[in-house]
């Protein structure tokens, strides 16, 4: 007889199903359970639409009496654009619930439980935790510190370069990389890049859906349709309005510097500055405030490499591509460290190739610290 | 009923056995079957003992009348320090000859299959060929072409950095990874080191035991009565009499410029010299000529990118570690490339976790062209 794992791992591959739509929700799926038996399966489409626990009772039907519940997050237990999960559940006569996590809202956390013990629900939870917790870092970061989960996409030859010294640049990893970058943009909220690509190469920072090699078509039509908030850090104001990034579905943010005015064509954020720029702990925690839960930075190595020595970066999706191209070439990060006992130490999370690329995925654990 | 090709693995698995040891011969294997069961098995361990096919028979006995013989390299047809294999396998009476490859060197190759098919021997070839090519990429490139295999070892942080600009730097990779290196300085002939690191480290580049993590205590045992020929580049003929790579067991050579004279406390390798240092392509072939198959490359980032930009270079084996140190840190490989087009293509063969680092593996497949 299949075990509660083995439920809550089901749960969670339905909850994967909302990776690229959810936002700013999170993702989660739902499994109920009778004698052993799945009676009902949900997962959290996008925001406003059914949570997975009413989607999966959807399914169910009366036979949701007596059954178990398996969730991959604590059931909400306040209005919001639908009725509080917690109470849809009593109401089907759910006898236990297994859950993955807790509410990652320290002010919430727990009361969904609460109130389904009072009712006699039996509560477990823990199951399949870590696993739960990989499907929303964004959401979980955000509610629990009020920062959105920063990641930073870059690709270089093994020896750690980026372009040539010139500038001269081309795409150096291969299609496969390219579609996984594509992924990363997808369940993104927001893509943070700096003017200079887009005065460069006027990049649209778009999701594109013959480019994101995803096998569900309902899943990339999804992702088209959300497209993730683009943000151009843009001090001086530069962006004109012909720039293809703010001619495309979705919405475009254009920061600059406290002072510096945009004509309407696109919406402004002013921020303050100091020596190396806007102010990256500001402008994310204005995303956050805008409900941003993953955000991706593409940008070249002097950003990024603020990003990271100003402790912002949670996580490193490094693509290197099989060849070497010198050390007068541009490094990967712009950062000056001098001593060994200041290099920043990572956690490799994950190795893997994609067609003659390898992909590292770094966790910066040192990060994030106020 | 085992195949060929199971027999041949096994051929190739007792190989193995020599990879500390054979130097300068190569690393055989021999299997022989009689009715689907071996009967005998052998491989070469060192230079003047028993080859393979003799080691084999001697298990065999009189048995190998009518047997099947696999071996993972030509059986040789020349009087070298014992009688040719040829003969011993004609004179005990094997049916059927199965081999991997030919004799690597074109003088040679093929005429120990002629021997034997006279004999009435059946010759099948080309059994596991691949694999038996890995057994010695030194031997097969020092045969067919006069130069050794050039294996480049490096450790950096993921963004491609060896040690910081004021030259401070220490062992970033952990324990496993180090007794990898000391794996590849055992399996090699020689290893190529500059006399920097002599005079910073006092280096003694040698093979040791408690280090090299072996199971097999009798392989480590014979790794450490080998030691590679240590070769130190110091143009101006700077080592010291009370340097430890001068004092330990096995041999040193230290390769100065025509004109400098060494006092006699160590041997040395007068060498043309030019703009970028001494004549590397001229040491290399000098090594070969001392019967060098394996070369390691184990140098700081100078030296290792002259290798490189010369097409001297098969292989790199690169580990990288779980950090990163910043832009101004010192380059994998010191190396001017200026175009995306003169960018160095690598195949990456291999990646690997040692630890927590994770090590590349990747050859240079345009290189060594003269």
């Amino acid at each position: 007889m299949p075990s509660h794992i083995d439920f809550m791992a089901r749960a969670i591959q339905l909850a994967k199903q909302g990776l690229y739509s959810t936002d700013p929700n999170p993702r989660v799926g739902c499994v109920l359970v009778k004698e052993g038996n799945i009676i009902g399966e949900g997962y959290h489409v996008r925001a406003g639409e059914g949570h997975a626990e009413v989607n999966a009772l959807a399914q169910a039907g009366s036979a949701a009496q007596g059954a178990t519940a398996y969730v991959t997050l604590e059931p909400c237990s306040h209005f919001g654009r639908t009725p509080p999960c917690s109470d849809t559940l009593i109401k089907a006569g759910i006898r236990t619930l297994v859950c993955a996590m807790q509410d990652p809202n320290p002010e919430v956390s727990g009361r969904g439980f609460e109130k389904m013990r009072a009712a006699g629900i039996e509560i477990i939870s823990g199951v399949l935790e870590s696993e739960a917790k990989k499907l929303n870092p964004g959401f979980i970061k955000r509610m629990s510190g009020g920062l959105p989960y920063v990641r930073v996409k870059i690709a270089s030859s093994l020896d750690g370069r980026t372009a040539m010294a010139s500038g001269e640049s081309q795409w150096i990893t291969g299609g496969n990389a390219r579609a996984d970058v594509q992924r990363l943009r997808a369940r993104s909220s927001a893509i943070i890049s700096g003017i200079d690509s887009i005065l460069a190469d006027d990049s649209s920072l778009t999701v594109r859906e013959d480019e994101l090699a995803l096998a569900d078509a309902e899943l990339a039509k999804r992702a088209i349709e959300k497209q993730p908030l683009r943000v151009i850090l843009d001090s001086h104001g530069r962006i004109r309005p012909d720039h293809k990034v703010v001619n495309q579905s979705g919405q475009t943010l254009v920061c600059v510097r406290h002072g510096v005015q945009l004509p309407n064509f696109v919406e402004s954020l002013a921020l303050n500055h100091g020596e190396s720029g806007l102010n990256l702990r500001e402008l994310l925690k204005a995303l956050a405030d805008r409900q941003c839960n993953e955000v991706l930075v593409e940008t070249g190595s002097t950003l990024a490499g603020q990003f990271i020595q100003q402790g912002l970066v949670d996580e490193v999706v490094h693509y290197m591509a099989p060849c070497l191209m010198g050390s007068e070439a541009r490094p990967v990060f712009a950062m000056d460290i001098e001593t060994m006992a200041d290099k920043i130490p990572v956690q490799i999370s994950d190795v893997r190739h994609f067609g003659n690329d390898i992909r590292f995925t770094y966790t910066l654990q040192s990060q994030n610290k106020d």
